[in-house]
């Protein structure tokens, strides 16, 4: 399909530029967005413009969501066009600071309400994930397909532990979920984790608070490879709703996932 | 130093060999230890025997302990005798599914107690941490040095999460770390989260249950790039004891990280 194309194109770009500003990360402009962890630099805000520009080239009427430039609500009106979503860095904390380096660049193509066509660059690790709804997950161009793992005792899952101002929550609703897997892990860079479940190498993922750029593309990913996706109350995801945190699955553990879970209230 | 320079030389050659059996993991013979996420592999047993053959071709007298094919218990004699402390792969769990990659070979040369020499690859990431004792800490030949983060609150810390065994324990004395600190994260993989402490990636780690081969070379890497590693009571580490955890961090954030740990009763 097109969109998917595009995609590919513009990631296929992209990604050297997040490396080579990464490589020069010592003189990226830093600034804070709710608090001293939650961060935003140029390099974002340069990538975001790059991916906007390169779609409005092909797609001049589209609308383009991005985190760094642009609102997180949405009017009911979104729901009847055709968007896109973007994150130019998720991960933005690991891009400053250098861990590993986890971090990836997210584009999705969502077609009145429905997301159809979604891509993730992982740069640092050579890795790019695509998916078209109806047409399976792709790692680097080969098909790829969630864990088998059964239970939550041998799962490795992710908990993201989110921003200090909601820790009390996170910590609320997942320490259960600690306490019952297998082997936790915490990278704090979603798009990358949401491809990580994919491609089976992690079984499950937790996270209270999510936006539609965290998501849009790694939800289709995910269930294009076998997984599942919801709210954390087990409801379907609204790609542009106010979503009850979210979880990921292999599918084969998503109840376990669900069960072991508190609701926040 | 003798020692030093035959650390560097064998990592040289572990290195590839740990990413040749890394890309054929599809036909890795993995068994548990203490349950399905504790995993050892032929991989380890391997790169443990080809680690310790090298040590000994150029220190035939010297000891050798391994994580994967000796005992963890250490007599009184060991304190006074020159011996080598490897992991042939800390991080098995990540090296057997495929997580980014992020595992890291180690190798400890201790005299007389006290450890002079040490060295972690990383081969995943193409980084190679070496240090000895008073002589600083480097990555890839480059010194290297911690962060300067001076509060938990602004700091990326690790927690590890160990096994299901031992998963209440952990809970107990970290939940308030994670609650106070900025990014959380979990790697699981002690020998990788040292270095990436050392090298400023990382502000403070924080580990329950730990034996010689997951800290001996990364202890000195930390604390001769400017950290502090201590017990999570504060005293100080005890290559061959039955130390009470441990916790890395950039020095500056010590006091705090040992003052928000519940110690185990």
């Amino acid at each position: 399909m097109q969109e998917l194309t595009c995609i590919k194109s513009i990631l296929d770009e992209a990604g050297p530029i997040a490396i080579e500003k990464y490589n020069d990360r010592a003189s990226l402009r830093v600034s804070s967005k709710l608090n001293a962890v939650d961060v935003l630099t140029d390099a974002d805000e340069y990538i975001q413009r790059f991916i906007t520009e390169r779609i409005h080239a092909i797609f001049p009427d589209d609308i383009v969501i991005g985190e760094e430039l642009g609102s997180d609500t949405f009017t009911d009106e979104i729901r009847q066009q055709r968007a896109w979503v973007i994150d130019p860095i998720d991960g933005t904390q690991n891009f400053v600071r250098g861990l590993f380096p986890t971090f990836g660049i997210s584009i999705a193509f969502v077609d009145n309400g429905t997301i159809t066509a979604g891509g993730i660059d992982i740069p640092g690790l050579n890795q790019q994930f695509l998916a078209a709804k109806g047409h399976g997950a792709t790692r680097n161009g080969e098909s790829i397909h969630v864990s088998s793992v059964p239970i939550l005792v041998e799962a490795r899952v992710e908990v993201d532990y989110g921003n200090p101002i909601n820790r009390a929550d996170v910590i609320a609703a997942f320490t259960e979920v600690v306490q019952q897997s297998g082997e936790p892990r915490c990278h704090c860079a979603t798009v990358v984790t949401l491809c990580s479940i994919a491609c089976g190498e992690m079984d499950a993922y937790f996270h209270i608070h999510v936006k539609p750029w965290d998501y849009a593309a790694g939800v289709l990913i995910v269930e294009e490879a076998g997984g599942t996706v919801s709210q954390a109350n087990g409801e379907a995801i609204d790609v542009w709703g106010n979503n009850l945190g979210l979880i990921a699955s292999n599918r084969i553990l998503h109840q376990q996932a669900l069960d072991t879970t508190v609701l926040p209230k």
